[in-house]
């Protein structure tokens, strides 16, 4: 599949553009094209700009509520539930995620969990909001159903990511992962390439191993049974039911403490139902946090220079990898597939956007 | 290897009393009873009562310190930093978990971590103590390191397990587990059976795939290279940098933000130094206790009720097989390996305890 590379600053004034026109405020276009597009720059395309796609028509088919508000419908000194009422996800995690580090600037800890949401892009990106601002950052969403439980056939989970991130020199920590053992967009890059899956990263609508990505994702879509493997397998002997573990661990912070839907009850028909967490914790709770912050350091700093096995010249701490994807796509452009500039100049026509005002021509199209 | 079963009450009273010889008072002795005897009704016989052996060791060698006592360094009233200045475990993580369970009822949260400690046990006793006070309970520890990180060939991680319990009905839920593919207690057996051990496991010293048990011991005991693998594996294709990621989480709260030892400077010659956290979270920040209690309760039976795999009868949640474990050796005995009882008696023949007196005569010593 063709490539082209389109400058940063370009597509965030595109992107600025299209938001304002499916009816977002300055503001909330500004929040929701930084989220995509700090996916693009850590290298997720699945989770990036092209998502502008996938959002136009989940506001046509009324699954994200353009005319509804958040609402607090609980709240602590510590804490609050958040009831989306089936908004955009973005302006509602931007807002808990401030509202977060607001609480734990002042008494040391900020909780909020929110309910009746929609996809919000990379949890990672509110786990940094925290984390810019010296505090340790954590993020939890569920999602559409894709998890296969350990000895189950049918989908009960969602990817359910964990994010945490640290503040360190010279990265910050920044870990965000789905809990399965990959995520559906790499599924469906197997897909488009036609290749099968390697073993042990899906199951069939029997529950039994299959690498026939075509048959899963359609499974998935339909609910027909089977779906992704969590993290560590199929069975207990390599920690399937560890990587359970912790999709069980995100949705807690997530839909049951929010008593919002568990992922299995979430996108259904045309009602989405996401619901996130949100943590920030001020290490000055634990000492000061610049003493933390150099202890923390040194330990990266070890296990970047520990020795590496044979034919390997690098070990990563996390975060590093996205420090350095940015840099590169900065330099380089943001990289988007032939078929995603396609659907985002058909949604453009019907938005009455000038897309090559922004993008310029592209022979590919 | 042969094995008896003795009567649960039995054991404690023995515990007790060895316990007691070292030189802990009634109540300490009765706190590190509870935690290994509750590893041992959970069938984890390498966290029970069997440690009892390892702990007169590192009590003789001097990594357990019994002259001192643990010291609260840093306090607010959601947390603490505590330094226990190389005494034994449990105590100060019965004590810690206890504050922290206060913290939470007082305010909401509560979190401490621990310096310079050693060995607690399983890191799920402290979190159940929360969840039986109907909190959400974690915890975390670090350990000796033993988890090579991905495309390193040095172990630098603990297997550093991360517990969560919470509230449910009709059984709690209850997540305890290393962040490695397996523990170390799970390789001592391939060893002690003389089996290879599953590919994926673990790495030789030279950072390359192995199955040689006495090869991965030895040299981990020497820290000539090597160790388990993380949950996910040796690769990014199986998400061993998130099994990797979790194991930094686990350290993050124990031996970061408590400034202690992270795991690859403890156990180097006489000084232990592990570090732990216990978090306690009163789910009234969040709502009803009751309400989210019957949520979570709601989703567990889906769970358990889902569709299973061609070929399997149950879907488990976490915390199952531990209740159903308790209840049938409660019944029937906690299982003791031949070896363990001839070790047992030679630390009663030293510290001038009855074994018999307790336990009765057994024909295999």
């Amino acid at each position: 599949m063709a490539y082209v590379k389109i400058p940063y600053t370009k597509m965030k004034d595109f992107s600025h553009a299209v938001f304002s026109k499916f009816g977002f405020t300055e503001e909330e276009s500004a929040i929701i094209t930084d989220v995509l597009l700090t996916s693009d720059l850590y290298g997720i395309e699945s989770h990036g700009v092209q998502r502008m796609v996938l959002y136009y028509k989940t506001i046509k088919n009324g699954r994200i509520h353009m005319d509804s508000h958040w609402e607090i419908v609980h709240e602590t000194p510590l804490s609050a539930v958040i009831d989306n009422h089936f908004g955009v996800g973005q302006l509602v995690g931007h807002f808990a995620m401030t509202k977060a580090i607001e609480k734990a600037k002042e008494h040391g800890i900020g909780m909020i969990s929110v309910r009746n949401s929609n996809h919000y892009g990379i949890a990672g990106y509110y786990a940094k909001m925290a984390c810019d601002e010296g505090l340790i950052g954590i993020s939890t969403t569920n999602s559409e159903a894709i998890m296969v439980p350990t000895y189950g056939r049918l989908a009960m989970l969602g990817s359910n990511p964990i994010a945490i991130a640290m503040p360190a020199e010279p990265y910050d920590f920044f870990f965000d992962a789905s809990t399965t053992v990959v995520t559906r967009g790499k599924v469906e890059v197997y897909n488009k390439k036609g290749e099968p899956l390697p073993e042990g990263w899906t199951l069939n609508a029997q529950g039994l191993p299959s690498t026939d990505a075509p048959d899963i994702l359609k499974n998935i879509n339909e609910k027909r049974g089977g779906g992704i493997l969590p993290l560590g397998g199929a069975t207990e002997q390599y920690g399937g039911h560890k990587g359970y573990g912790y999709g069980m661990v995100a949705e807690i912070f997530a839909s049951i403490l929010s008593q919002g839907l568990t992922s299995n009850h979430t996108h259904i028909g045309a009602t989405g139902g996401t619901c996130h967490s949100f943590i920030a914790i001020n290490p000055n709770l634990f000492g000061d946090p610049e003493a933390i912050k150099a202890h923390f350091s040194t330990f990266l700093e070890e296990l970047r220079q520990s020795p590496k096995a044979e034919g390997q010249t690098r070990i990563y701490t996390h975060g590093e990898k996205e420090v350095e994807a940015s840099q590169r796509i900065l330099a380089e452009g943001i990289p988007v597939n032939e078929n995603t500039l396609r659907e985002m100049k058909e949604i453009c026509a019907d938005l009455g956007v000038d897309m090559a005002h922004f993008l310029g021509e592209f022979d590919i199209l």
